[in-house]
């Protein structure tokens, strides 16, 4: 039998998700609606028809100003601003949903661990098991600062064993609740934590008994060296963006070799691969989506997302200056990162999908890159399907984070066209057999 | 035309709320069902059915040694113990109530103010306009040591005075979204922050654009004289417990004096006062439920949650020992305040309800604090009625905050009984007149 593949549907509490401009879209009905309960309901039950792993919510705090040191640009073309808090949304959709797993974004950065904790194991509760924790580093402005990129990794896996220890410090059946006696909870099942670490020092016990899952499903995206021994130890899907599926397998090997080392099995890691789907009822129809898509992309709010992504001022450098020749003293390490060993060049003809005949300049590429992070999968339902299956077979798993653009409507088109395909194939499930998030990561 | 009323029902996110014991009535459904949407949805339908102001929860964080150096009765007897996150439950609630307000406690102690202003907008705008903030300064374990009870207090009010200037970086405008150009908010429109004062530093502008009511409706529960000046400045409701009208109209005429101080008027801040109703269809059948809840209290549930409390702990205080001989040097300032000027006689008497010719023991008082902060309102739906026209009448206003026993039967008695009889004496109203929480609040 082949291996079934797993999907998730990563999304911002924006307006504009990961492309710029999508809100212009003719389609799209995210206007004011995304600061509203009715469009994410919406989009939930969609993914649950689909029978789908989870929705993945990304985020970020800040108003980024990368761009020409001002954050005008971010403003004006609502480059992933606004983005309200992923966790009200997660919430919300709890009494919404049965079955989808719904998983937010939170930095280790912000919060004491006690008070994660407890607000984790509170939505655990509260979805009956079906919340996971993309977990990240990144410092707010002002704080974290005195660290190191691989300190704030440190301090992470502290504060994970932290969390842990919060998360099992009431035994499964600690909870009495003997109405005759009064007896609540039998403080002989419920363990201090004392942990004293080097960064935190927490007396524990947890506030909230034993979650439905035990604790939340333990997501990771960075792609550092660090990130990914991180993610090897603690997480328990990877959410991973890559432009080949060459590229994807390699990584794929590495997450899995790199989590024997801590004595796992290479089915307790998923991994997920980042790309956008574009399904039109013709190849022409789907291939003019995508186009409209990059038109809908204002050259300065790409160039602002672009630079905000790879952490480089692209005000600096003309808008025609050909990718090759943007070299690693403008912040070519970065976009080296970007395409992951396809090298510019290759990542230049994979940003245009076709060899135009000359180089593409930064402008060009900014435009591009502003549509959507990862690769486009455009086509017939068929050929998307294809694509999927193609990519999937050769990387050897786990299953795809998808990406979106017009909202709700994409979502609603690979639901109804792609993924009945896959079922009849036997590629994905036709019904979840599980009720939690883990439950329906480890489904094979 | 008599003024009229406004309710609010104080609940937290856990198994026992006020009332140690409470869980184990026959009427209770509280069970494990707490942690899981439903109870609270059934909840929020029952206010939001008998026009309501706000679902207030109140929050803590941390488990409880005081009583005996020892968590052990706090986890055996679940003396406020579990307690998960009031904030998941705010937002869930959203899509599923239409106008009732709902309103949650969140320390300043824990998060960085940007993250707070950009969670409480986030709320705001998911709501349309119906959240409140409960502002306390309480400290997590290991946090905010370093300072007093007043200087926590001045940390807060620069805590706010960042969160105002958040929550106006976007004027009301600034949002354009206009497909055709692709501008999605007109920069003009959107101001850093750019604060830099004793405690934070930071430079903004918010994530969000301006919410529903712009910012969340201010609450405010401290009764010391530094949180009365902090209610004073900011708050737009207070919530105080006392055990007798004379003592409630000393706190009201004072928090509105104090108001105008800041140049606000005395409808800016209304007062909500803490009481439990135990109505009864005839008086003897809710003097037998006001027994059974004081009866349902675990004695040592109840000394440990007066123990909390006051911060003294009473594991060293023989039950026998009269209350009165309970004095100075063994916490009695701090059980004074809990009587608010009444005495501990008084407080002894008014706690037991009646003169029972001896002097009330610390056990007994323990017991029967234990069943419920506040003074208890008992009697047939009339006689409920009619002394909260009473009180209200001779304190002046504004309303009350409504504290429960066993749920959620005890609230639909209080909106099926109550509130008609309230209302056809035009005492409280018939609809809601506003949708956001800060209309209810202000409407007369």
């Amino acid at each position: 039998m082949s291996k079934k593949m797993h999907f998730a549907v990563i999304l911002l509490n924006c307006p504009m998700h990961h492309s710029v401009g999508s809100w212009r879209l003719p389609r799209s009905l995210v206007g004011y609606n995304y600061a509203r309960p009715a469009f994410w309901i919406d989009i939930a039950r969609i993914l649950e028809r689909g029978k789908l792993d989870m929705l993945f919510m990304a985020d970020g705090v800040g108003v980024s100003d990368r761009y020409g040191h001002s954050i005008e640009t971010t403003i004006r073309y609502g480059v992933q601003c606004p983005t309200h808090d992923a966790v009200p949304l997660v919430s919300m959709l709890a009494p919404v949903t049965q079955r989808l797993g719904l998983a937010a974004t939170i930095s280790t950065a912000y919060l004491p661990p006690q008070y994660l904790a407890r607000l984790l194991s509170t939505l655990d509760h509260l979805t009956e098991g079906r919340v996971g924790w993309n977990v990240v580093t990144s410092p707010l402005e002002n704080a974290l600062k005195q660290y190191t990129h691989d300190e704030r990794y440190d301090r992470a896996d502290e504060y994970l064993d932290v969390l842990r220890k919060m998360w099992s410090s009431w035994e499964p059946d600690a909870v009495v609740m003997d109405r005759e006696s009064g007896i609540y909870a039998d403080p002989a099942k419920v363990h201090p934590v004392n942990h004293e670490g080097k960064y935190f020092k927490v007396t524990g016990p947890a506030q909230v008994p034993w979650s439905p899952q035990g604790h939340p499903v333990i997501i990771q995206a960075g792609q550092s060296d660090r990130g990914l021994e991180f993610a090897a130890r603690h997480a328990e899907a990877v959410f991973a963006v890559h432009q080949t599926p060459a590229a994807m397998k390699r990584v794929y090997d590495d997450v899995k070799a790199r989590a024997k080392k801590y004595g796992r099995s290479s089915g307790d890691v998923k991994v997920l691969w980042g790309l956008m789907p574009i399904v039109g009822e013709t190849e022409d129809a789907a291939k003019a989506k995508e186009r409209a898509l990059i038109e809908a992309v204002p050259q300065l709010g790409g160039l602002t997302q672009l630079s905000t992504h790879i952490g480089y001022d692209l005000s600096r450098v003309p808008l025609d200056t050909p990718l090759e020749e943007f070299g690693a003293e403008n912040g070519e390490g970065l976009l080296q990162a970007l395409s992951h060993g396809l090298g510019i060049q290759g990542l230049a003809k994979m940003l245009m999908k076709e060899n135009i005949g000359r180089s593409v300049t930064v402008g060009e590429a900014a435009q591009f890159y502003g549509s959507g992070i990862g690769p486009k999968i455009v086509g017939t339902p068929l050929q998307v399907a294809n694509q999927l299956e193609d990519i999937f077979d050769e990387v050897g798993g786990d299953g795809f984070m998808l990406i979106t653009h017009y909202l709700p409507g994409c979502l609603e088109e690979f639901v109804e066209m792609v993924v009945p395909i896959l079922q009849k194939r036997g590629r994905f499930r036709t019904d979840y057999e599980g009720t939690t998030l883990r439950e329906h990561l480890m489904q094979e």
